[in-house]
Parts: structure tokens; sequence; C-alpha cells
């Protein structure tokens, strides 16, 4: 299925990223990746362990774009707390999915499982597996939010199980132009001028710092080729324009 | 000054992150650098370089915690509108600070001086400068927000001048034990008695997957060195009595 304007937020559960002992990579992957795919990601949010901080942000976030992803907070111990956050959020209970107790049996022996590990078989009525070919104990989609992994390698095999079930948009195109030593002042008015004339376009300036200098880099994203080509056209003809300068912004 | 419970959110503002074009290395070092400083990161936003999605995340942030950093969106081009932004959310206009062309003269030759720079110079009336040793073009503060660049090195310099200045609260203490081949399924129902009995205590269980098998770490996290090495000991004590099992979560 394919539609224009399909859009995302991502919720990030976990004390651990937000005390910095460690450090996220699902924001961009998940972000490159629905950008690829033609799903625009608007948001992300980062909470902590807490119920009433998940219930919040599940309802805040599902209600306002097409989808919303989650990672983290669906292992057996008593910090994950993600499926009960998202069952009370929905108003859905959670039953025991007698399905994932099987593919967890399928790395356990019978005599191990136990009553922690049956909790990550809880999943809210009506939910659909998202398959996790590493570990077996899968994430699930209920209404438009899809429930996976922290653990990154496992987050991005989920999200190849759930992404072809998705309704795409049009994908965003992005042309990325060097300044070339053209600081950002000298030609912000300029890019402000093509970025009024090209409506249909979104365009950002992005400088990078090092060895006492801006390098910067302008970048023109577009779901529309034609759009696109113009508003990069007139960007270069800005750019022939102007000379560099050293050391200012 | 040392209070209990200081707490602070972090506004990343910017496309470029959304669209995964380029990954965020603010969050991690600012979530790690805050926590040693005694200030507990609650939250954090990711939103794009949209007028209302800023203010309502401002205004969102700056009434639940002590403090909200943002970063990005302080630059000299037409996507830079954080101090817009932030000035609107509060309700305080901006003005040009004089102190802040003085600073831009300072690497710029006269004549570049342009529109499009001197909206850099603009904050909002009553705010304090952060000082950017590496570029010079200052973030602000105002009332509990700080606004800082987005580009990682200036960020990092705008930190460390501005954190002599916040208030401070108790050091959140931190304790990693390496669970050594047991399963999370394995030790989570004595990690949950354990997290229960010592309620000073934040307990967490982060598992690692690689090879095939999880690694797991257990992190007891407190302010009090007291009720943190309690809690150690007892998962400590807890680990000794449970074997090691391969290819379980």
């Amino acid at each position: 299925m394919s539609e224009e304007n399909i859009h995302a937020a991502l919720l990030v559960i976990g004390d651990e990223i937000l005390s910095g002992r460690t450090k996220d990579k699902n924001i961009g992957y998940l972000a490159e990746y629905l950008t690829n795919i033609g799903i625009d990601l608007k948001e992300v949010r980062v909470v902590p362990d807490e119920m009433d901080d998940i219930v919040a942000a599940v309802n805040a976030l599902r209600a306002r774009y097409t989808y919303l992803f989650t990672t983290g907070g669906i292992g057996p111990t008593h910090d994950d707390i993600t499926a009960d956050a998202v069952a009370k959020a929905l108003g859905i209970e959670l039953y025991e999915d007698q399905r994932i107790i099987d593919l967890m049996l399928q790395r356990l022996k019978p005599g191990d499982m136990n009553e922690s590990r049956r909790r990550m078989a809880r999943i809210p009525a009506g939910a659909v597996h998202v398959a996790n070919p590493v570990s077996k104990v899968p994430g699930f989609q209920i209404e438009n939010v899809i429930v996976m992994a922290g653990v990154p390698s496992i987050m991005q095999a989920m999200l190849d199980d759930v992404a072809p079930r998705l309704t795409t948009g049009a994908r965003m195109l992005m042309e990325t132009i060097e300044a070339q030593g053209i600081p950002e002042g000298t030609y912000a008015a300029g890019l402000g001028e093509i970025a009024k004339a090209h409506p249909r376009t979104i365009i950002g300036s992005y400088p990078q710092f090092g060895e006492g200098r801006f390098r910067n880099q302008i970048v023109v994203r577009s779901k529309d080729a034609e759009a696109l080509g113009a508003a990069v056209g007139a960007v270069h003809a800005m750019l022939a324009g102007l000379a560099p300068v050293t050391g200012a912004h």
C-alpha cells in the first residue's frame, strides 16, 4: 500500500539511555530506515522505565502519528514493563500467548520455563507478532503501535519483519550540496529566498566544525523529483556567485 | 548549590536527525555529563525545525523539569528558528545583543556582517550568554531553558561553560554486575525481589546479544552509597546460587 504523508514517532524506553550508560543506536537506524521506505519520522521521545511516563507518551504519540514504534523494555525482568504500559494505554488486557511459549521452548529446556520468562509471552489481545529471528521471543503490533526490542540487532531484525506490512508513502528524495568553503552567513539570505520560492522542498543548512572552521552542507529534500531538481539548481547557481570566506560562520 | 533531585530534559531540534541523515551524538553525551554532575536526565524529545512543534515541546518540558536543554537551530539560515521558538514559548521578545555582534566581529570582517549573521545575535530579553569558545557566537540561558548549538564540539564547550552555574543534586552512584552467563529469565524473579527489598535503589537488567547468546549486565543505581552497597551485595549473593544456562533469555 502506498499513500501520501505516512508518518511515525519513536518512543525509546529505558533508564540506561537517560543515564548515559548505554548510547542509543536505534534512533539513527530507525530514522534512516523509515526515510528509505517512505515513512516520515516526525518525533522521538526517550522516557524512563516508569509506567506513567510510558503510558502518557504512548497515548500522546499514537494519537498523533500514523505509526508509533517503541524500543526497549520487553525482557523478563521487573524493569521490563513496556507490554503492560502499552496495554494500559490502549485499555486492552494482556494474555499469555501459547505460540510465544512454544517459540521460547525452541531455545529452552522445559524445566527452565518459569514465571519471569512467561512474562515475555504476554501480549495484548488482538496483537500480531513481530518476528524475532535472532532470539525467538517476538515483539508485537497492536493497532498502530509496534513494540520492538531494545537490543539493536534484534530491533533491526524485527523492523525487517514488520516493514513489509506497513503502509508507506511517497519517499522523501534528498540531495546534498557541499558549500565549498562558503560560510552559512554568506549564503543564508540567498538560501532563505530559494526556500521560499520552492515551497514543495525542505531546505536545510548543516555546519560541521573542524580545524578551526565550518564546513557546510546544504540539503534539499522533496517528495517531488522535479521540485527537488529545480531547487538544487537554484542552490548551485546561488553558490556560484559567492566567494569563500575563512573564519566566518 | 546542591539540592536533592534536580532533573532535566533535552530537546533536540532538527530535521536532519529525524531523517537519519545526521546521527545524533548529543543525547548520549549530555546524558552522561548530567549524570556525573548530579542532574537526572528524565526525558529527551527530538522534533523537526517547525515552530509549533518546538514551542509545544519547550513549554511541556520547561514546566516539568528543573532545566530544559536544547540543541540545534541557532545558526544564521532560515531553518534556524530555535531562538524565535523559545522566545515565543516564554512570551518574551528577542533583541539584538551588541555584545554578540562584537564577538562575531572578532572572527569576521566588518564588511561581511549582514542581516543573516545578525540573526545569530538575537536573544530573549534577560537571557544570559552561554559562552562558545569554539566559534564565538554564544548560546543562552533564559529562565530554566538553556539553548545550545547542535554541532557536538560546540555543544560540549557550551555545556562546560554553563554547568558550573547550575543547581546540582546528589549524584547518582552506579555499580555494574556481570551476570556471568546466567540468563535474565533465570535471575529475573530473584532480581525483582531484591528491587522490592531495596526501594532506595533503581535496579536494571541489560542484555547484549552476540554470537548467538545473551550477555547480561545488572546495574544498580542509588544516591545513597549504603543502600547501593546493600543491594549490590544481595545481587552477588543471588547470582552465586544460580547456574549458567546456554541459549536461554
